[in-house]
This record gives C-alpha cells, structure tokens and sequence, in this order.
C-alpha cells in the first residue's frame, strides 16, 4: 500500500506557504522550492525544509505538489526542460493544486502518465484563510485510485474532498464554483444598488433576503462587509478575473452557452481597468455603482 | 391600544387561502371574499366567513389584508369606485401583500392614508409550502407606529417579518429578492450545463460548490431537483417573469443599472417563450440547454 | 375623395414646431396648439395659426396631428375628458406622430375608431434636422385607406413614407428602429475603446470598417463626432433611454427575446444615471469608457 | 526600390487561392504551398507554381504571404522548425493575412524582425466573392516602409488598403470589425423577432429601418437573405465564432470592456452549440428565434 512520506513542494506563496506548513504539522517530510527568499524562510521556519532548486524538492518525493499562478506557470514548472518530470521518479503522485485552465491540466497529465507518474488536478477553494486552518474544499479529478492513495495528503489540507472524475475535472468544478461566485456578488451588488437607490435599508432589506431563498454564504460571510464597503482582500479581483477567463475558455471549448458568465468577464473587467484590481472581488460593487452614478471616491 | 380582530380578507388564491386559514387559527375573526367558489369554499372548511362581496369583507373590519396577482388587481380592487377605500373605516391598517409594483405600492399607500386608512406593502417569500406552514418571509414598507400595530396578524403568516423602510420599500425589497432568486438558479444552470458538458459528475460538482463560497439555499433546497429535471412548481416562471419585470420597472425608475437582472429578464422571457411558463423557475435550466444545443425534448 | 386642408396640430416643441411650419408651407391651414408661449409663437412666426384652447385646434380640422413626448400624454391629449375625441368630428384623420407604446397605440386607435375617426400612428426618425428639412422618415400603421387618405399630409413632412401594418405597428417598427440605432452606436463605442485601448489609431480603423461589411450610417453621420468626442445632441439620451423602454416593453409583450436589446436598455440607463441624459445618444461612448477605466473628465 | 516579383504564397483555401490566382493575373511568380491536393490544382489551373514542399515557396521569394486559419497555424508555419522564418532571405517582405490573435501576430512579427525580415499583419475583409474579385479590405499593421514596399503586391487583392497601425493593428482592426459585424447582424435578429412577433411586415419595416439611421450595409446585403431564411454562406458562424474569440482575447488584453461583445460571443457559441456552425453568420436570427420559442425546424 502506498504510504507517502516524502513531499517536494513547488509554490509557497499566499496559500503555498500555509498548505506546506499544514503538512509539515502532519507529519509529513516537505522540501520546498519557491522563487522568492521569503517563501523559502516562510517554510524553514514553519518546520520544513526549503530547497533552492526544483529538482532537490522532486527527486525522491513520493508526491509532488504544485501551487502556482497560472496556466503557464505549470506548464513551465512540470513539463519545462528541467521541470518535475525531468526529476520525478515512476509511480510519484504529482498534485497541482492550482487553479488553471482544464485543457491544461489534461495536457499535463497526459504528459505526467506517459512518464509513469500519477496525475491529479486538485484546485481549492476557501482562500488564505481555509489554506492557515487547513479546511480547504478541494475538486480532484483523476484516476480514482490516485485520489485514494492521496487521501491522507489531501486530508491535511482540507475538510472537503471530493472526486469529481477524470483529469480536467477538478479544474471544471473549480471553473463553476468561480462563474456561481462572482455571479452570487454581482447579484447582491445589483440588489444593494437597488435598494440604496430606491430609498430602502438596505441592511433591513439583506437581512430578509438571507433568510430565505435568496440566502447564501457569499451573503452570509460578505454581505455585511460589501454594506460597510469594506474591500480588504480576500479573494483579489485581479485574481477573479483571471479565472472567469479560464471559466470561459472551458466553457467555449465543451460547447456550453454561458451568458450570464460572460457577462460577469465584462464586469469583473471593468473592475480591473478601473484600478481596482487589488481590491476584494465583491468590490464589483463599486463598479456596479459607479455604472449608476453612485460613486463613493 | 390596538387589537386587531375582525380582519377581512380579498384574494383567497393558491397563497391566500392558506394565509387565511392561518389567521383564522391564529384565532381572527376572518371575513373572506374572493372571485372563485372554490377560494370561498376553501374559507369556509378552515373555519373563516366567506363573503360574495368585497363590501362585505371591508366593512367593520379592523385589518385589511390584500393578496393578489398584479399591480392592476391590486388598484382596482383597492382604489376602484366599489372597492376597499369605499368601504374601510378610518384607521383601518391595510396590509397589501401581493408583489406589485413600488410605485404603484407607493400610490396605493399615498391613496389610503388620505382616506385615514394605515398603509402597509407586505409582500412575502417562501412560496405555497411556507404560506401553509405559516413561516413566510415578509419585508414590510410603511410607517412605524403601523408596522407594530400589524404585528398580531403578521405573526400569524410568517417567521421572518421585517421593516424595511416607508411605503414601497417592501415591495423594493421583494424585487431584489426575485432577482437575487432568479440570478442564482441561472448561475447553477449555467454551472450545470458547464460541468455536464464537459463530462464532469455534476452531481459531485454542485456538492463541492454547496460546501463553500458559492453555497447557496437554491442549491440546497432546489440543486437536486435541477439536476434531476423535476420542474413541478413550486413557483412557476410566468409568475418569476412577472416578478423580473417590475424589478426592472423599480430599477429604471431608481436609475439602478442592473445589468445581469435585465438579461435574466430576458432568459425568464425566452423560457416562457418556448411554452415553459408553467414549469418552476428552475427551468432556466432547460432554456439554457437549448441555447447550448443540450435538448431533452 | 378626402382632400384635406385644415389641420390641427397638437403639441408644437423641437420637433412639432418645423413640422407644422413643413405643413403651413404646403398649403395647409394649420391651427396649432401647445403649453408653451414659446411654441405658439414659432408657428405664428412661421404663418400658422396659434390657438389657445386644444379644442379650437381640433374642432373643424380634416386632420389632427399629435407630436408629444411619452404614452401618458398622448392618452391624455387624445383620451382625456376635454381630449381630442371629444372634439373632433367623425371622419377626422387622427395622425399620432409621437414615439409611444404600441399598446398605447393600439388602444388609443380603437377608441378613436369608436368615435368615428380614422386613426394612424406614425411615429418619424431623422430628428430635428430631418424635421426642419422636411425629409422624415415616417413608418405608419393603420387602415391602408387611412394611410391612403393621409398622403398629401405626410408627403410635406418626410420622404421615406411606409405603411407597416395595423394600428400600433408603426410604433413597433419606431422601437425596432431604436433598438438598432442604439445598438450601432454601442458597437461602434466598444469598437473605439477596443482600438484605442489596444494603441491602434481609431480614425484608419473606423475607415476601414465604413468600407466594408462593418458599414452604417451611424458610422458614416456619426462616426467622427464619436472620435472627437463632440456629444451634442442631436439626439438626447434621454430620450432614447425612453424609446429603449418602450422597445423592451413591446419585446415583453409580443414574446420576442431581445437580449442585446436588454444590455442597451441598461447601457442607456448607466449614461442616464451618470448625468448624461442631456448628450447626444452616441455618449454611449463615455458610458463604455468609464466601464474600461478610459475617462476624459 | 524594392520591386516584388517572387511571391511564396502558404495557404491555398477558400480565401488563398481566388487570392493566389490573382497575384498570377497581376503578373508575379507565384509559387503556392498548402496541405491539400486540390489547393495545389487549383493554382496549377490558375497559372502559378504549385509546390510541395514550404521551403520551395520561400526560398528565395521576395515576399511571403500566409492565408491559414487560425493562430495556432501561423505559429507553426511561420515559426515552426522547417517554417518559413527557417528558410526566407533577409529582407524578405512577410505579409500574414490570416485572422489571427494580435499578440500572436505581434510576436510572430518579433521573431521575424529578428531574423531580418519585414513583416505585416494584413487580415481581410469581404471573403471569397471578394477575394475572387480583388475587392478585399486590408487593414496592415507594421511599419510604414513596409506597408509602403507591400502596395504593388496588396493592389493585386483588394481595393481599400489602409495602414492602421504597427505591428498586431491589422488584426485588432479587423477584430473590431468582427464584432461590428456580428452585433449588426445580432440587431437585426432582435429586430425581425420583435417585427414578426408583434405581428409587423417585417419587410416593410427594414426598408424603413435602411433609409434612417438604423441603416448598414449588413441590412443592404443581408437583410431580404436573412428575411427569406436563406442561411448559405457567405460567412461560416463557426468562423465568426474564432473571430469573436479572438476579439474578447485581445479586448480582455488591452483592458477594454465590450458588454454587447461578450453577449455576442455566446449567441455566437449558441448558434453553433445548437449544430449550424456551417451556416452563415446571418443565422444568429435562428438562434434568436429558438429562444423565443419561434422555431422552423
């Protein structure tokens, strides 16, 4: 049975920094490789051992994780010349927990099998926050018995963790769960517009709408916060925008009408170009207000 | 001090029926007219007085309650030559919970309190089932003094009732609701036609999605029925389209720009074009596997 | 055969005034009736004959015109207790020339219908200049008897004189025509950022575009106001945010799914509510550069 | 002076060869290379010199111009290892005339300004009547000596030849032209439903629409087609679909937001979803009137 032991980290960003440490704190043997000086302290310091070449962090590693930014990023990062699969060995379990593009994670797995390993497309939603308190939902898609055999990794990670089918699903599921959220903030910006330019409480009036079929958790956990115009990251925009554009790149590739999400490119679009880039992605709110001539700046 | 009693009741339909049965158990003296034999009938077997008349029903009572299809019922039969101002007393409250139009609430309201009558907009959420069990949400527009004072016979009806601002403002407050509804059940088809289309288990993709940011009550409460395709309403699209149009009536006259509520208006629009206006609203998902060529039909 | 002479003319602002000047300059006698001094005066000034009293206008006349702003006032004019059809002898040409809804339309022809008159709605494009030139174009729906019977009036006031349809189907092809306009500008305005943004000179682009397949009218009358950002109307956003209403009002209507039509509305909406109501229509611009974070003020 | 004479020409379609054939009317050697046997017979027939190999093409030719379809294409055939920036002299003028990604074609015309070649991007509008007929509208991106060096050769193919730009502008011109396009198209489809739902002569009502300002060259010569159902390209939808891909690419690149476009990119995805990719663009008024619900399949 396979019992992974040794973990070679790539990415210790934002969320790569606390996944690896919550991994570390399970017992694992985590070597880390990241470009930035203060990802590698972040690690040493979290217990694990930081590397500074990717093939230190990939030979002899049972699992491989990746974390990084963009469909390029893993490209370079896996199938690059001197990349994870120049180093990693037969039967490795290479886990890329980014969220990018399906078509890219299926071109990298079908990269990684021909090499021996054993590929999972595993993104996560729940932000830094779910990433420090290790309660991450996580969209796997693969071959069933890789998820199985990476149960005890994932499980330090996350609280949900869910198999979602072959390579290319997880970052399918990760896809939608982006269109529903920017589409739940949309909405409640468009409700709140509403509401503030009608003369209504707004607050009164959010307060029913949780209680009943409107109700949601972008609403629970933001909808005060999107009140108080408060747009502290969070989940960037910039962020947010990038992945509507991997929504909808799959979405044009598997023949799926989308009108409402391209609708929510557009906006979380505007957002971006009007400087807003940095803020939390329910600062579509502001955009919503200034196309109404409600501006707060 | 006021103490309701005797209320009389106009428009014992599909929610007004049980509504009325709850206040006659909640033990009201309920008075209750209506056009159909079977709405009187209905009265009757729960224990109320049905009325042939609306004079009837008006006459001497303390609360008037009004539940009906749209704006034009509700200003005839409020403000038409025979109808409720004719006949109430002053000081009567009159609680209009039907989903009409804010202006029209708002000059409803403006008419009653001229004739010493105590104005409220009381529209409700939580559809037949939560009509019959009594756990209604109701946002309220009006004065203060008479929101209290309907407190007795809105307990009755509903679980959540809260003031949300001056006459109007409940019906504001519906309005944003149905376009919170109707934009979230088109994100979960929209995310449903993306996951199937590209071969992912929708049913392990929507689980994911209900366990973080993009949870939602839709998709606790409707998800499985969406994925199943059981459309029995529930709360039928014809009703939801209208519900859309005075959204976009209310925001136009706001100066709200709501760009996803209008193009929901109109996917509401093409689903009850293609002769599916009898299903529950969460057929958007059938009109949106037509535009991607996904017919079950 | 129907010969007519004396016309009344209701309403006499930006656009009435040239028309019935169009009028009294071929032959007609004109009495001319409007709220403002200012009206009356121009149609004195222009050989006319200004009235004080809607009725005078009307009594007597062969033909009555009305050009008013929006729905309510036509019903008014023309329905109201001291209206029109309370004047007007039986056998009247009722030529309404204003932009209204087609129902409103339809309702207005079949109670003058009632009263004995012949009833068309021809609402006219070309705006003020088109006015004052004589050279409208007019798209009218009634009786082709009635159209018949009305040449020699329309024929003083445009040069593209069609009968549509029934009563109400001029006001259709109106909203038809307004959905198209509003929707070219808008892509040229996207096209314009899209250059623009991307440092390529919009002049040579914009050429390029008239000369092929991407070719318009707007393009060729309005294209280089749009690049020099000169926005005075013309035509005032106002006004076609009112025109949009009706379209979309029809489209609800008649069961025809418009979704471009439905972004425009909002579009139009957005420049409204950022206090460009007054510019011309092709302040659509702005509107979109705002949205791109490209803004000049 | 540079006088062209020898022309490699890669990619003999729909558009290449009617083109190819008309640089051999024009008097210059034309030697043509692409992956089809009948692409090779045709310019046989036509006068030039099929060849069978790339290299023959570009060795030793003055000028090269690539027709291919799509970006991944020009990437190959002009970058790839045996592609033409492997074989072509110095100096040797590159005109790319495919639709092709902006950023592709910039950095396609980096890679070839290294090598000491000239390169334009020179996409076209007006497809095969106008490639057969020379009648094309070219839109050049580059430096202005080249495009200069390029007029005896572009001459030969079209009639309106503008330089909009450096390198990349040619394709964002003819990006924007796209969009254009398919939203004028997209209109009338709006336009039409709403006409026939309401009952309206639709053909009436566009002669109307053509004499104002609602008019296009879309509606010139396209509308009675689009009237009669007659939906032979012309213009394939699946080809319009890339385009309009193309065109969202480079508006999210530069930061532009286009509402209407995204709309269109998913009517567009529509149409094809729904199995008539192969029929020209015009059919958007299919797609328009399966939503609503007005179908003559």
């Amino acid at each position: 049975m396979f019992m992974p032991d040794a973990i070679g980290f790539i990415g210790l960003g934002i969320m790569g920094s606390p996944m690896a440490a919550n991994l570390v704190k399970a017992g694992f043997d985590v070597a880390g490789h990241t470009r930035s000086r203060a990802g590698l302290d972040r690690l040493a310091a979290a217990g694990g051992r930081p590397v500074t070449g990717l093939a230190e962090a990939v030979t002899g590693a049972d699992v491989v994780i990746t974390m990084l930014p963009d469909s390029p990023d893993v490209e370079q990062v896996i199938l690059g010349p001197d990349g994870v699969l120049a180093h990693a060995r037969p039967g490795t379990l290479l886990i890329d927990m980014s969220t990018i593009r399906p078509r890219t994670a299926r071109a990298v797995a079908a990269a990684a099998a021909d090499r021996g390993l054993r590929p999972l497309d595993a993104p996560v939603s729940g932000g830094e926050q779910g990433a420090v308190e290790g309660v991450l939902s996580i969209m796997v898609g693969g071959a069933a018995a890789d998820f199985e055999a990476a149960g005890p990794v994932l499980s330090a990670l996350g609280t949900t963790i869910v198999h979602v089918g072959p390579s290319g699903a997880g970052q399918t599921v990760k896809a939608a769960n982006q269109l529903v959220v920017a589409g739940t903030i949309q909405l409640l910006a468009e409700a709140i517009v509403l509401l503030e330019a009608s003369g209504v409480d707004a607050h009164a009036g959010l307060q029913v709408l949780a209680g009943g079929l409107a109700g949601s958790t972008v609403l629970d956990r933001k909808g005060a916060g999107m009140l108080a115009r408060t747009f502290t990251p969070g989940f960037r925009s910039d962020l947010h925008h990038k992945d509507l554009g991997i929504m909808l790149d799959a979405a044009r590739e598997a023949g799926a009408v989308v009108p409402v999400g391209a609708l929510l490119g557009q906006l979380m679009a505007a957002l971006r170009a009007q400087g807003d880039g940095g803020l939390d992605h329910t600062a579509l709110l502001l955009a919503t207000e200034r196309m109404s001539g409600r501006t707060h700046d």
